[in-house]
């Protein structure tokens, strides 16, 4: 080990990097920074310089299914530095990345059950695949709304001419329909000229659900629900419509609200007519198969049902999100696909950088496809060989031994929920909810805001119980865990699949002990005293 | 070397990363799959696998100023991987990447002459360093505004109870600087306020340049002027407002155009005034101090100096985008700083990440600088221990010596230039232009819309010359180099400081011929029969 890399160096006199939020995680005792990390496990040192080993059950938020410093990724890092590989050659054919296109079709091919491809645009994090899977909604949005406009200004002239030549006249129910009283074809055609621009000239909407979270650009924040988030930019970028989880017929109600129609003025015989054309205003919806930072909240089968046949008959593409759940985190490659939510869309990034990259992609099927979004989009970091090697040695080793990590994510995350669960049995008046499957796993307590002890209650009423608590837990258990973004009262459990039963007891031991110290409301305990 | 690594995996039967990108640079003869990379060299292999050498110019759109797999960034990132470094500790203190961030802060030490520091927070790309700018920049201007509306309804209750108490009165000016007759308190209270709401309600302003590049996300593609990448997105984000490169006082007159007033309902003695107040309404200008994709076109020194005075006086923050530009490329380690403009916020990206990781960062002044952002801005991708060393070692490597890379950048600049400059005047019908600074430099070809020979003709019309010519130079010359994204007749040299003479030469003798052909409309030349 090289001590530049090992020893941190010296912070100087001022944080430059963020150092309200230093402050905010020392007053949790969440200000430990760690100097190595291997397998679960990150380590600190101590006053005397010793390595003090901390389990990880945040995992990255989500990017270490295969564990910190995986030695088979590792191994492939070194063989990439080793070959020279070029990571920067933007504009050339990239057979890497193809490949990683290529198996991630395969699987998908698999758990979908269909043969229809699906096309890779490759970006840099999670939210820069949702954007770019946004971006590539909104140019087919606009190309349909394109070819829908020359349609109807074709229609428009032969129904001018027809007029003209004698062959068809305006009745009067298609004035009526535009709800003119009198006119020919030319002030038929400017009514609906007039009606139709009117509706073309309205922005694009996007559907998400409440809780979701989507990233924090610029256009992915306005996507994401917490207010906290969003808010402070709502003037930056287009809003997003949100759909409630629970309630039927609200994916339905959401595409009927924002429905658009536009008049075709058309030629029927001797007739011209006004038929009513649907015209593309919503761009997308976006879904998280398990919202992650809005608290581990599973999408219902009923809710994706709906999503599926509802936008389907809308033709409303559908963003499937799996950047926190998908990489075979819940047992399966995508969670989505054991929800029978088939999307337009996938999103995936976390886990595909396997620990040490950064890598992530938007998967757009081929019927949804237009080839001339490669001609206005593009990164420089994108693509690149580093990470595609990577990514390629990640889906390796989740697809070895017919998909033996696929069945560890079930096996762990069954033995890792059924101890939350039991805690929820023992302690009814502290753990609210367990949440989850597989390796995506989420314990909510009870609302403390009423507590008798004041410093549960204080933390609570302030928002940062799930903060404190996971600060106890570091501090007296040497368990690393974080509350989800948007739901801050639910830890999140998010380890490796190669986590141990060892490193569970370890993880049950302390929140049975964190429990006991809610329902006794024992501050004393809490602090250590 | 590893097979597995070195030689591409198969693509299979149909190409799923852009299969109409590639096809669009096999047209160019730009389909050439590099499989290594060292210094400023790519190598392909030949029919028979043996490795066939090509000079990189386009220096991975700016992100190798220390070429491709440095030695000394190979071997830190190896230290990285060998030392376990915990990439993913997010929210955890990073001595890491706070090590950049005081680097960073001495290098603009230095180059600023201000003791300032800046503040910096981590991105992936650039593109995603120029959204989080932005999003400080409109995090900033709402909380102005709420702090200026905080004041406007304070001094309303402070006029309201004056009038009430009877110490002061409405005057009739006051009234009709609201455009008002009569009336009292109340009405010039409401009449303010709705003339003020009208104002709060605009939509923030972004102000840039024509030619500029700043990403391609949903936000910063509006930023981007080329109307190529950026209108087929334009409902998505907030619009920007383009000033011209070369009229005088366009940057004055465009804040000015923007400018936002609202009115103050203040106790002056004896008399309810009405008071203007500016509202910032402009969230920042973008400016690259050399357009990169716009053309490698300089920001001229009245321009600069334009920008700063103007902006300081209205109050607008200025966000210098050194994406391309900086990290040492143009023999300092900003461009902008040699053209004593001083940016509220700086962006970097490219070279940072020393040709290996992903890495970038957006540093705010402490002036602008807002706490808060740090609660509601985040990445789980970004200030990661494994691309915090790298840039370490990329700064390490920039400042030794007493700044070598610097007079590197600017010597082998130099050298380049002269040659471009000597084409320039060897061919006066075919080189319209040389442009830039160090080692961003641009060549731009005369106009071949007209010309002689169908085939540049043709190119030029389909607006490809470039790319053919690129591909020209590839075949024949075994130089790579591309157009710049939104000026397709100007070629970029951006190598590494360690192009050797002999690389130079390469390059100006591949130049030199083209020039020729084109000159001569030598058609059979350009196919090499």
């Amino acid at each position: 080990m090289e001590s530049a890399v090992t020893e941190p160096k010296a912070a100087g006199p001022v944080d430059l990097t963020e150092p309200h939020l230093r402050e905010t995680l020392a007053m949790a005792g969440l200000d430990v920074e760690y100097v190595r990390a291997e397998h679960n496990t990150l380590y600190y040192l101590d006053e005397n310089g010793e390595e003090v080993p901390v389990v990880d059950f945040t995992g990255g938020y989500g990017s270490l299914l295969l564990g910190h410093n995986n030695s088979q990724i590792v191994a492939r890092a070194r063989e990439a530095l080793d070959g020279q590989v070029p990571v920067h050659a933007q504009f050339a054919p990239s057979s890497h990345a193809n490949a990683v296109a290529f198996r991630l079709n395969e699987i998908l091919r698999r758990e979908l059950g269909s043969d229809e491809p699906y096309f890779a645009i490759f970006a840099n994090s999670g939210a820069e695949a949702i954007e770019a899977a946004v971006k590539h909604a909104e140019l087919d949005r606009v190309m349909r709304a394109g070819v829908l406009a020359a349609q109807l200004a074709a229609h428009a002239e032969q129904a001018r001419a027809a007029v003209s030549a004698g062959t068809a006249e305006v009745t009067a129910g298609a004035l009526a329909q535009l709800g003119l009283k009198e006119g020919g074809v030319a002030e038929l055609l400017a009514e609906a000229e007039r009606r139709n621009a009117e509706q073309m000239a309205r922005p694009p909407v996007f559907l998400a659900l409440e809780g979701g979270f989507h990233g924090k650009l610029m256009g992915s924040v306005q996507l994401t629900h917490n207010p906290g988030f969003r808010t402070p930019f709502s003037a930056l970028a287009t809003q997003a419509r949100f759909i409630p989880l629970g309630r039927r017929g609200a994916v339905g109600e959401a595409l009927a609200a924002e429905r658009a129609v536009v008049f075709d003025i058309v030629v029927d015989g001797s007739e011209v007519r006004v038929a009513e054309r649907d015209l593309p205003v919503v761009c997308a919806l976006l879904v998280e198969p398990i919202q992650g930072e809005g608290g581990i909240v599973e999408v219902s089968r009923e809710l994706a049902e709906e999503i599926g046949r509802e936008c389907q008959a809308a033709g409303c593409p559908v963003i499937v999100d799996e950047i926190q759940s998908g990489m075979g985190r819940t047992g399966s490659f995508l969670a989505s696909s054991s929800l029978g939510l088939r999307g337009d869309y996938y999103t995936l990034a976390k886990s595909l950088g396997g620990g040490i990259a950064k890598n992530s992609v938007m998967l757009v099927r081929q019927s949804r496809y237009r080839r001339e979004f490669e001609m206005v989009h593009s990164s420089t970091f994108a693509k690149d060989a580093f990470s595609s090697l990577i990514a390629q040695k990640v889906l390796d080793i989740l697809e070895a031994d017919g998909g033996q990590v696929y069945r560890l994510a079930t096996e762990r995350g069954n033995k890792l929920k059924s101890v939350l669960l039991a805690l929820r049995e023992e302690f009814p008046g502290v753990v609210k909810d367990v949440r989850g499957r597989g390796l995506m796993l989420g314990l909510e307590f009870t609302d403390q805001t009423s507590a008798p002890s004041e410093t549960f209650r204080g933390f609570a009423q302030a928002g940062i119980l799930g903060y404190a608590l996971a600060g106890y837990l570091l501090k007296r258990h040497r368990v690393r865990t974080f509350p989800t973004a948007s739901a801050v009262s639910t830890l999140r459990f998010e380890p490796s699949v190669y986590v141990s039963d060892a490193e569970i007891d370890q993880l049950a031991a302390a929140l049975r002990a964190l429990c006991e110290i809610l329902r006794d409301q024992d501050e004393a305990r809490f602090f250590g005293s």
